[in-house]
């Protein structure tokens, strides 16, 4: 197995072959061993270093999420809200990248509305890029967490059949998802309504139901992702009630799954909406295990990016 | 005396007996003078440890004395501020608190317009919750810093008379004083306009009167609480011109007080309506030392409640 | 040559005699190779300082430069935005300054839309106040950093001939520039249109040309001042076009320059507008090292303001 990653970015699931993945969550499960046996929890990796959060969309759990791992991997960390800054007076990304760059940002964490933003900010820098979620194309450090998540409870991940349902068209975590799943031996499901399925689908290496009642017996992972509110107005977009009684997992849905399988969930939840409460809360839900697993994943990415040879 | 406090969480001055409240004052005052002889203004008690501020009203003073005091303890910050979070898009309460949790936060000082919302964040998350105010409730280091700077000026706080002047029906910096001034064995008289004080004041440890001028010659500390100017033309509240003649201080209602007696004020200050401005800026105003004690008492709560056996 | 500056803060570029420039660039150009040896890339001079970001208006550029500055020398940072701040609720300056001081802050680091905010600042603390650019009036870092900038590509100050071109009116980093400039020996020539010319501009240590290709020849260093869009429809601006035509950098009028002579821009640029693309990129563009430079010359100020007999 190689001792780094394949490329000098993280901007997709596509940048991670099986080695690649495998190693990522290798060095997370080492990382979370090292720090429980220590008083202090931080490791010393990323002293010196600069990491910056480049966010021109808000989510504050991501934010967080990535600014704990560089924080107890020692590095510093520069938040940057793109709202009130020169991009808003109209600097192009570009200058943007090169500024950050020349006062020397080691890794620039990027969140952006716009598919590809994280490739074009990656060909202007020296340091490293992490996608942190552009637009509806993807998400890889969330695909990572998942993967890590399925792997500690299920113990594998060759072979596992994971269930993704809800609004793929617009969803990053699911592209994300998919590829890497893909890369690790899981056989994927996608469950949808015709409308929230993008149109290349069938090039993708899934499986397309519309019956979620019917593929649940067959599934270890059921992965619901988030309905964004603003989309469920559009005329693509089901009724709520339609929705919520078609896609949504209630405990009487649940209790069709596998003794074993277990319910996912990228959060932030709209409880009652894709998800019941008492499914949420459930022990078969990993939806909190998923939060902290996030912080060991890119602790790792991190630390495999930014290392070097310290 | 104990060496650690009663209750795992600060929530409301009433979790702290007299000794818990004496532990926190005595702390603080170690911890000033420990610091006092060092080059390097740091402790390193809180390595590794993460503490979230989150704030979901605006504090910005509340807000950086509690970062300082976590910086100061070299513990890892993360500030969080609710607005264009995932709070804002409707996440719950509940699942903020776990995500806070599941990212390993040891401490949350949070900040909420609900009366009560740091109680309930308290029973989701296994660190500790200090509340830095909620609603028209409580902010329990506010009192504490206001006892630790009238015990550093009068030598004491058994037998003291603090009167407190102004919107007690809103105000959570004196229902937290009134609790704790008690449980410290001070003796406080509440002043303020009929429809500012609340229904139920009959039953709190305190005498109440109309009449400021009246209770000046007897006080030993004169606290004035912030006028909030949002409320000021509401019906309850009487004119800003009246409101300044009868409970506002100047400098010949602040003649009538006795030599020694301190003039206090939580800050921020709006000069020439609660307090005018020679008032502020004289000797017996104790209103910066509020705010540097501020600083000390929160390192000291956040060294008892996270410090652990570090 | 002094080892500290003559002042305590940093307020505007006449308050560095020759000697003080000297030691900052000086200064500056030691941590850069201190830095360059290192694989820490770490000063721990500010342990236990603490450096307030204190800004009344966004500026992501300056408010990043200083904080990395700051973090590089080991200080705790805390960022203050204005906004949604007590300030806002009506909190006056002096209030403001006095609770960052009493808070500790070592530091403070100040931005304000108003010339003169930064001076009033520093008469009512004990730390050191440096200005972050204030109003129309001064940025003396911005100054500090493009001397830096000059001397490392002409290996000199003295008799270089520097020309500014725009809106110097309303320029803080043009008065900085002026200043500073004149100090280190430099000759400058400042370009714009009459009616983006100060009243007083008779009074300076400069000439005044109306004429850009006029002299660009004897030029070693062009510097281009960004245009304010806000400004850009008053009645004294001359229209885009105009402005573009007359007063902006494109590769026909980057030719006239000397074979050695450098382009520099403050940033954020308006690419197009007063400087073209393929100019901003070439290599005679000093543009991105500027950046570099400034958290160089920021440690520096830093370092001599706080570093005290640490």
């Amino acid at each position: 197995m190689p001792e780094s990653l394949s490329h000098r970015h993280l901007l997709e699931a596509a940048d991670l072959d099986r080695d690649d993945a495998t190693l990522v969550l290798d060095t997370a499960a080492q990382i979370e061993s090292a720090l429980a046996g220590r008083e202090v929890k931080k490791l010393p990796t990323l002293r010196g270093r600069t990491v910056v959060n480049l966010f021109f969309e808000d989510s504050t759990r991501t934010r967080i999420s990535f600014e704990l791992a560089a924080k107890r991997l020692s590095a510093d960390v520069i938040n940057f809200s793109a709202k009130g800054s020169s991009v808003s007076k109209g600097e192009s990304l570009k200058d943007t990248a090169l500024t950050l760059e020349a006062m020397g940002a080691d890794g620039i964490v990027v969140r952006h509305s716009a598919s590809g933003a994280p490739h074009r900010l990656a060909t202007w820098v020296a340091g490293s890029v992490v996608n942190a979620g552009d637009g509806t194309h993807e998400h890889p450090t969330q695909a990572l967490l998942d993967a890590f998540t399925i792997r500690k409870r299920l113990g594998r991940l060759d072979g596992v059949r994971v269930v993704i349902t809800g609004d793929v068209l617009h969803s990053r975590v699911a592209r994300s998802n998919v590829r890497l799943l893909h890369t690790l031996g899981a056989e994927v499901t996608l469950v949808a309504p015709p409308t929230l399925l993008p149109v290349g689908v069938d090039s993708w290496p899934v499986t397309v139901s519309y019956d979620l009642d019917a593929v649940l017996p067959g599934a270890d992972v059921l992965m619901m992702l988030r309905v964004q509110a603003e989309r469920m107005n559009a005329s693509f977009f089901p009724s709520a009630r339609e929705y919520s009684r078609r896609y949504g997992l209630d405990a009487d849905r649940m209790a069709r799954l596998g003794d074993d399988a277990i319910v996912m969930h990228p959060g932030p939840m709209n409880r009652g909406m894709e998800i019941a409460a008492d499914v949420a809360d459930s022990p078969r839900s990993t939806i909190v295990e998923q939060v902290g697993n996030g912080v060991s994943v890119r602790m790792a990415v991190l630390y495999l990016l930014l290392g070097g040879n310290a």
